[in-house]
């Protein structure tokens, strides 16, 4: 679950299509850190990655703004390339853009290519957000150079988190901050473990008809009694088109932890208009794939069919892709998948969980101690679960200040957002119509009203933090 | 200068004399922290020390206050003794009463009686202010058990430098914090070199007559001149009684080091009422001192022998030192200030010069490079000089909420302090008549009243954080 999530708060960010024709520019620069800013075992440094643009700039402004994208589980270039939203904003307010690449992604990489060894258990440790954050204090302490001046923190989904953080922990850097999506409430029992699975459901209950969740909810039993038989296992395969054949129980098992993986990942990325997402997507893709499962199928094999033809609305909606490659459950994201499952497994620990009662997932249960034991195997680290609530407060917000959480209600994230403000000085907005930090991306003709006047009191409360300063 | 420094921070809490007849009672218990919070290199963990009283709660509410002391550079037992205040306190508010020991003092040590061994790069790596804070964090979510309790941070001096911190990074964790007398100013170019020794100066210029200062100031040039001969060396050991006589240069310059630190040392202590302090002082000591260079001194045989009477109200109140140890520069600190002096080469580097023009003190100059240097020659520590104002903010205060700063202005410290408050939620009480943190040590009826007003508003402001919980 947690490798299906990772993967899941990560890939959003991802858009293979835009990068070949990208519309914003920037100077990629190196920025020297230290490997620990924690402790002085070791002065070791290694070089983290930002992109620049400073055309904005009003030169004769002697404190022009900073924006300062906190960069999260990926190759900064992309996060670039979809927030359109902080480059927009920045020529309104004749902003320095910064995007700041994570330590431990992209090309910022501590110990090169050899990062990922876990057998130097040196290697992951200092894998943190809070070095992270550190690096980013540093990074704009340089940039400053000496001068006060008005920064903002931006940041989608982990980066969004990492956005808040920031604001909560180093004030002083930072005036505010834009956390898009940020579920820094999917932590411990903040929030129950299978809101996600509901939320997603509700999206697809919503979207067509009812018998889409119907269907899927129905779909589970259907494949393990198919996949009962040799025969049934062949006639699942060829009708999926899997890359490779359904043979066994743990093949089956991957096959359905994918589809659900899809599932939330469609729920996320269910943009009014076409977007390139792992694989290019239509329009409402949720409501694409619905409209395959509109009818209650009493066959099994009717089913199937029309659940294979539902699945092409986000593995193979351009008819380009040959198999389904259900096994790549870091699925497009690559590399980048990877430090989020260790994340994942040191302080990154948020629970999932579904009840097939009231949503059309299979029930599962979370287990701390199954994944503690897997973490530990794969990567050689003991997960704290309890970092981030202690640090960050959890749903104790009240000494927070100059933060806009704003969340998308059809965003499965939005159950661990923060949709209450805790005091005047934080600001809440809801976007009924929003998929997952719909809000970060540039305008586009086909946005619902929500997501409009979502930015547009953004931006307002953003050029208000700039004027106080 | 850091040598001397940081025994000074530290001294002020120590009064051997009151352990005889301890007055406030409590459990010594012991709480298990990780090594390193904040990398997952090692799973190591060791205990830290804390002493409780639950005597004053009362066992009806459901959420009685606990006040909790964030120790700083020494045995928590001895802060414990000297802070009278946060007790009184206690008893009012019906508070469980909590001193916490800072790891690699007293008895909480990584490694044991080993922890100090220089050679063994990971044992001093973690005696970080950040470690600190997190072990503070975790005691305090251990002993709240789950509920909601309002926690309120104490501290003097570098405790209260913490309990400032602590607030300001862990808002959710504590209501608010009393910080007495603590310098979080005192870093970088926040605040001049040669203010401590400014003020210093002042106190003494002021406490009996001017020709004090006067005296002192020509005292330097004094022994120097008489050091060049050998009868003149023997002629200062003898006066001033010294345990190790005055051979070379070397020791001329440890016996005025040693002087200097004194004086700070006695501005600091410069309490009302008779104290015990490294050797038992009386009242106003720096006016005993002063009433001995009241006159100026044509001779120099005769201002020597009028400094050596002064210097005994320090070295020999109660007469029964046997000679004058400027050889040990961490003055009856013993072990604690081998911790400070560590704490100074890593983050706490807190730089200290002085002019002859226009105070009593010989003209230094803050030398980073020499003090890095002996740093690393002593410890293998490199210091990181602006981790504390990156991470605390320096004079950018804005957003800190709930902490009370106090400062007396007979205290070197104050020139480090918060003075002005950056926002309505800041209080600051400015202590004309106070030395360093004598707010927080238990009322006596030869308080100045000053004092006793400081307690009150800090007693209404605490009150009102709990209220409001």
């Amino acid at each position: 679950m947690i490798a299906a999530l990772c993967g899941v708060l990560l890939i959003l960010a991802f858009e293979p299509g835009t990068l070949a024709n990208e519309k914003f520019q920037y100077e990629i620069k190196q920025f020297s850190v230290p490997l620990d800013h924690f402790s002085f075992l070791s002065n070791a440094s290694f070089n983290i990655r930002y992109l620049a643009n400073d055309s904005y700039v009003d030169k004769k402004n002697p404190q022009p703004p900073i924006f300062f994208y906190t960069g999260n589980e990926g190759d900064i270039e992309w996060f670039a390339q979809n927030s359109g939203f902080v480059w927009e904003l920045a020529a309104q307010q004749r902003a320095l853009v910064i995007f700041a690449e994570h330590r431990y992604y992209g090309k910022s990489l501590p110990y090169g290519a050899d990062t990922f060894n876990t057998s130097k258990p040196e290697h992951l440790a200092y894998f943190t957000v809070e070095q992270t954050l550190e690096d980013y204090a540093q990074l704009i302490t340089y940039l400053r150079n000496g001068k006060q001046l008005p920064v903002v923190a931006f940041g989608g989904s982990y980066g969004g988190m990492l956005a808040a953080w920031f604001r909560m922990k180093y004030p002083h850097i930072v005036v505010g901050a834009l956390a898009a999506s940020a579920p820094i409430l999917q932590f411990s029992d903040l929030t129950r473990c299978d809101l996600f699975n509901m939320i997603t459901t509700a999206v697809f209950e919503t979207a067509y008809n009812p018998n889409c969740t119907v269907n899927i909810g129905r779909s589970w039993k259907v494949f393990e009694s198919m996949a009962a038989t040799d025969a049934g296992k062949k006639q699942l395969s060829d009708v999926f088109h899997v890359c490779d054949p359904i043979k066994n129980a743990d093949d089956l098992k991957e096959f359905m932890d994918y589809l659900e993986n899809v599932y939330g990942n469609l729920a996320m990325a269910n943009y009014p208009y076409n977007t390139t997402f792992l694989a290019p997507l239509p329009a409402n893709p949720v409501r694409q794939l619905c409209f395959y499962l509109k009818d209650l199928h009493q066959n099994d094999t009717d089913l199937v069919a029309s659940m294979a033809s539902a699945l092409a609305v986000y593995t193979n909606y351009t008819g380009s892709v040959k198999c389904l490659d259900y096994k790549d459950s870091n699925a497009g994201a690559s590399y980048d998948a990877t430090g989020w499952e260790i994340q994942s497994c040191n302080q990154m620990v948020m629970p999932m969980c579904a009840n097939s009662n009231d949503t059309m997932f299979r029930t599962s249960n979370w287990d701390f101690k199954k994944v503690s034991e897997d973490c530990y195997k794969r990567f050689h680290l003991i997960p704290r679960p309890y970092d981030i609530v202690l640090r960050y407060g959890g749903r104790n917000l009240e000494a927070a200040s100059n933060i806009i959480f704003s969340n998308g209600l059809l965003d499965p994230w939005s159950g661990g957002g923060v949709l209450q403000a805790p005091n005047s000085q934080i600001t809440v907005i809801i976007i009924p119509e929003g998929a997952h930090h719909l809000d970060l991306r540039k305008s586009n003709p086909l946005d619902p009203p929500s997501v409009t006047a979502a930015r547009q009191l953004e931006a307002k409360v953003i050029a208000q933090w700039i004027t106080d300063f």
